[in-house]
């Protein structure tokens, strides 16, 4: 490492990040934290290695935006409002002052879009850039949305658009089968695959809605199956219902299997979730109020095992069910 | 990483880690934590990378053990009871499910031995293996035990013995200036290096009579300016008053530098804090109470800059101060 210690690391370039009372400008080994009254603490924990959650020369910015919004998804798919953060980052032997200054000043600025501050956390060695991060939510008491609560019936609903991140991920290889792309469709997938937008601004909806939702981040087909197996569910999805992006559709298009990878690819950070069919309609309108746009994709059904997705009513296989991060 | 993917990791490894309410056993993206009534919650991360924090040869349980431990001696010098953690783990390309196993295992031990739960986490690959912890815990409201509040005329104590694990580190790499040591005091000074035992039994004593503390981790000396830094004090140490453990007395005397490297070197683990002079009494009570070896070495003094060591008042000086875990 340069020679910068941690004390200095920590002066220069992560307490301005720490704003809310009780993290003590960082000048403790830990940060106090009072919960508002009548609140649950929702704690996630999610994070991204060099080597597999971003590309070998993303750039620092992106990097600290992808570490931070994926827990911040966890949260909006939860019903909870972001509180703040603690973060361990492990720093390879080639850094410099210049990338360290540009991840901070990334989560600086989603820490003021977001509305939370940095309460804590760690500098250490690694062999290889490692950001981990703890995030925190509040929900009324009890009031935290499970996987586990869908029921017979609700409606399966998706936010934004699928599949994005997975073609992006390929584009990032000049994979020939996208190379009929116009360099504005590339351009998006490659947006989407390197700075989740979370939906936090779903999670009051979600709330007061949702028997269940979980954000997308190892392919639409395989969390359905989780939100699924925790619910004792079955659930059928129309693929022609599936919202794409026009990237995504124009590489369908060319080649249908590019449909098949942006249903089960990862990275998609949007949210899906059960909405009982009476609440549909109120659901709908408040997603709408706060800027997000949500699809209608299928039901959930009686019995188990794995969520069917069809065309029309003929069922498509798919040769694997999601992307997994550790594989 | 070998042919496990991670829903199946969970299953196996990590949910039977899981036992309080709100973790759902793992099965949602999220827990849910209701503090105590009339608590703050305390907060603290720290993580361990291979190559940096642990020996290459190191065992699956003892890198548990320390990656949990040095969380929870944050807790105790902060006056908290832990509660629970979460944790990332960072998976190399070489690990296999017995190391997994043990590891696990170790953890599990742990949990019960220090009352804590795991209450979240993620598992993803990673260049080297990376363990990173949030551990939570719990204090009256407003008790937080701080750095900030040392006092001139406060006295200083540690826990335990120093120096142990700086001289265990040398120990390990065969290092000559220790090759006069008996088997004993070698295996003494590496399993301190090793396997950290956090002062969770001082933490009520704390939270009632200490002005200020933080736990050693990066050296005697160094964390000591640390205290003095935030509080706005100097302080004074007599080196013939710093508890030593018959492994570091019998190095120190073949070679004086030992001594200095065991009061600048890290990873005691140990509590340093200070303790008004008319509390010190009733505070070395509860601590004894306790089964926790405290000893006096000095005493906060007016004034600002670097704690002064000295040796029946002739004053000593360190060519380094501390020891970093990012350097």
């Amino acid at each position: 490492m340069a020679a910068v210690d941690e004390h200095e690391l920590i002066s220069r370039f992560f307490r301005p990040l720490a704003g809310r009372a009780g993290t003590f400008d960082l000048t403790d080994d830990a940060a106090s934290l009072a919960p508002p009254d009548g609140c649950d603490l929702v704690l996630t924990k999610d994070g991204i290695a060099a080597g597999y959650h971003f590309l070998p020369d993303e750039t620092p910015g992106n990097i600290a935006r992808k570490a931070l919004r994926v827990n911040l998804s966890d949260l909006a798919a939860k019903g909870a409002r972001p509180l703040g953060y603690l973060m361990l980052l492990g720093l390879g032997a080639r850094w410099e002052e210049a990338w360290l200054s540009e991840f901070t000043a990334a989560l600086a600025a989603d820490q003021s879009t977001y509305g939370i501050d940095l309460l804590g956390g760690d500098t250490i060695r690694a062999d290889g850039l490692v950001v981990s991060i703890t995030a925190i939510g509040t929900v009324p008491k009890g009031a935290m949305v499970r996987r586990s609560g869908a029921r017979p019936g609700d409606r399966i609903y998706v936010t934004g658009t699928i599949g994005d991140a997975a073609l992006g991920l390929l584009a990032a290889t000049a994979d020939s089968r996208l190379g009929h792309l116009d360099e504005g469709h590339r351009r998006h997938l490659l947006d989407r695959y390197s700075v989740p937008q979370p939906r936090t601004g779903l999670a009051d909806a979600l709330r007061r809605h949702a028997t269940a939702a979980l954000d997308v981040s190892d392919g639409l087909a395989g969390d359905l199956d989780k939100l699924c197996k925790v619910s004792g569910v079955g659930a059928a999805v129309d693929l022609d219902h599936v919202p794409l992006s026009p990237a995504v559709r124009a590489a369908a298009a060319q080649d249908p299997a590019m449909l098949e990878l942006a249903v089960t690819g990862g990275d998609d950070y949007e949210i899906l979730c059960a909405i009982p069919p009476e609440a549909s309609e109120a659901f709908e309108k408040v997603a709408t109020d706060a800027g997000t746009p949500v699809t209608a994709i299928g039901e959930i059904r009686d019995g188990e095992g794995p969520a069917m997705f069809h065309r029309g009513g003929t069922p498509s296989g798919f040769s694997r069910r999601s992307f997994s991060h550790t594989g």
